[in-house]
């Protein structure tokens, strides 16, 4: 086995990354969003005229704010009550709120028409149909509460509501130039930021003041928020995919794993980095090499499909296959029941969304232009794990695959 | 009128507060939990036998982590799947999890069964159910989407679900005395952190980096977590009831209000103070001045009817007339229209929980003993807005009604 080295050049450094957007770029932003989202809810309407129905009853946060502009911050639906939820129908958007929400709903999405009715969305139920003139109504079943559909139903039994998933989803899969530019922009928050972290990095310091750190470097450095909370794992820690930074110390010689991700303008990214603080083990650094070969596989498994599909006009991989691609490394390794969870999935206003890419994921071939992660690891309980995530953005009709994550994939030792 | 003046003694400064709990506290919470854990399955299966159902299937994490003591970050349900779902039958209770939360699960719900079911909960709710020999299935249908109840469904036909709502929020509503503990202790980390903001509030210095610092201070001065993004508004922002901190500098002359808590332990605290910067007009100095009376009609009249059912064995008041004694003073004063949420809400390992001080809330007696927020408002579009919120001990067994949060409520006026 060789012998691990750092990134060649030394240690990455903030500059080496794209510096975060400034006012014209999130101007230009905000002006797409505003052209595109008339676009947005004409092809939604399409599909209200395909399926027979009058109107589309909606309360994902992330549906909101694409269609509408209206934007919750993460987590707030749960205590906004029945506000931001909405109403599409064939000449109108209408847009639920209380009065806590009022003021902010008629800013954001002037388009719409924001009907305050307060607490007791049934009791208005009939009214807003009406005006609508909608019988049959689409309903967002998997965001839904069974309780209000339940409600729904009885405070207008003469409207049918029919239930319905993933109408938007698959739309906002497919992303304009300005979408995946905010992506971007999210990634290179990342990069810089954790960039800025590696010299604090040393045994002893503690998971959870890495991770408060690397969140304000984030929050600091051009993000208006995180994509997700920092997770920020020390040594048999990085075993727990999902695990929370504690006190436990880095330690010498052993792994240490970041998951985060920056928001620039509602747009999210995600990324994973396992470093080594200190000379790893020959395990580990086996692991690591395992996982990196995973994930060039699959990316270069979507590349082929990609440069194939531009000149034949053949369909692109599927994210089941791209998922396998990664997966049959780590299996033929003898570490499949080490790798539990899916290669990768979409992310865009929401941090998990379409495309997935996993095992039981769709075989249809992935949307384009799109972005999505790739990001498989190795977990063994009470010893170890290695997960390296990267973003990709995929456009089909123009034979691309580019990572928009740049921080080095290279093993990386910090001094310990 | 008389002219504003600081709080008596100066500004109030961090010392002022009690300290973040220590190392010993926090064990004595988990172990308080850890024996309360039974007492509370007990209860819940006594409401299973009265109602003549088998199982709950419960999907709250708030309630998970009441009963089983596995805990999800705040809005981590969103992206993890069925883990944390969760059925408690008469002997056994079942946490279902994927492969990213199993270990975390077992560790933290030692006495749960955790089922690693995977990602498809439908595929393995037959045998769950054969398993704890369950017939009919009380559902928590407020927070189980429609798609998911119709899945499970049609996955055990010969199973009755049964909707229900609110059987695990009242038993939660009533506080132990360690939880209380916690509210108040990250009641103190709140107060501890405005108190240390106050000298760098001044003139042009953004909404988002006052927000920022006081999440800062109140991250590092005891707290696991935020209860909730920090709200900072100047002058007519704070007319948005949840409006969120921008690029906008703060005005002298004007109000500036802050609306934030702390979770410590996984308990939350919750407080808005309305300060000024520089000498305030006479019209935002009467509107502090009616919220202020308004707040304290409230606790006044919460007071009277604990004090008398402590020596009659009465009732105590309802939320209902919590809500009516602070609204009936902000109507006298003319702005009825300006107040357009409720007086306040419990508040435990969620921010926002029973019981409701609002016009529809309940007219039964409130819980005892519980927290609550107290918080009257009132907001004039484009011009201002105040909110003076404080939480609320009540004990009506000891005869006792105290504020939790200690940070002045007297007119604060900082130098301009």
């Amino acid at each position: 086995m060789s012998r691990p080295s750092v990134v060649a050049g030394g240690l990455p450094v903030s500059a080496d990354f794209a510096p975060p957007p400034g006012i014209a770029t999130r101007r230009r932003w905000a002006d797409e969003d505003r052209a595109a989202r008339p676009l947005r809810l004409a092809r939604l309407r399409d599909r209200l005229r395909t399926e027979s129905v009058d109107a589309y009853f909606g309360v994902r946060p992330e549906h909101m704010r694409w269609l509408t502009g209206f934007a919750l911050a993460d987590g707030e639906e749960k205590v906004a009550g029945h506000s931001g939820q909405f109403l599409v129908g064939d000449a109108d958007v209408i847009l639920v709120t209380d009065s806590r929400y009022t003021l902010q709903a008629r800013r954001e999405a002037p388009e719409a028409s924001v009907e305050e009715i307060g607490y007791e969305l049934p009791r208005a139920w009939p009214a807003l149909l009406a005006r609508l003139g909608a019988h049959r109504v689409a309903v967002e079943v998997a965001a839904v509460p069974h309780a209000l559909w339940q409600r729904l139903r009885e405070a207008a039994p003469d409207v049918e509501l029919v239930p319905i998933e993933g109408w938007v989803e698959p739309m906002r899969a497919v992303k304009t130039p300005g979408e995946i530019e905010r992506i971007a922009a999210a990634c290179a928050v990342a990069d810089r930021a954790l960039a800025a972290l590696l010299p604090e990095i040393k045994p002893g310091v503690t998971e959870r003041d890495l991770a408060m750190r690397l969140e304000w470097l984030i929050r600091t450095g051009g993000a208006e928020a995180l994509a997700f909370d920092v997770a920020c794992l020390a040594g048999p820690e990085a075993a727990l995919p999902h695990g929370s930074p504690g006190e436990r110390p880095v330690l010498a010689g052993a792994v240490l794993l970041f998951d985060f991700g920056a928001q620039v303008e509602g747009y999210r990214s995600d990324m994973t980095r396992t470093l080594f603080v200190g000379e790893p083990s020959a395990r580990d650094l086996d692991l690591y090499r395992l996982v990196a070969r995973a994930q060039q596989a699959s990316i270069d498994t979507i590349t082929s499909s990609v440069e194939a599909a531009g000149s034949d006009a053949q369909p692109i991989i599927s994210g089941a296959a791209a998922d396998a691609a990664a997966r049959d490394v780590i299996e033929a390794a003898g570490h499949g029941a080490h790798f539990g969870h899916g290669t990768g999935h979409g992310i865009g206003l929401a941090t998990h969304e379409e495309p997935s890419l996993a095992r039981r994921a769709s075989t249809d071939p992935l949307p384009s232009p799109t972005v999505f992660s790739v990001e498989p690891g190795v977990y063994l309980e009470g010893e170890t794990g290695v997960r390296i995530e990267d973003l990709v953005h995929v456009d089909a009709a123009r034979g691309l695959v580019e990572r928009l994550t740049s921080f080095p994939r290279d093993v990386l030792v910090l001094p310990a």
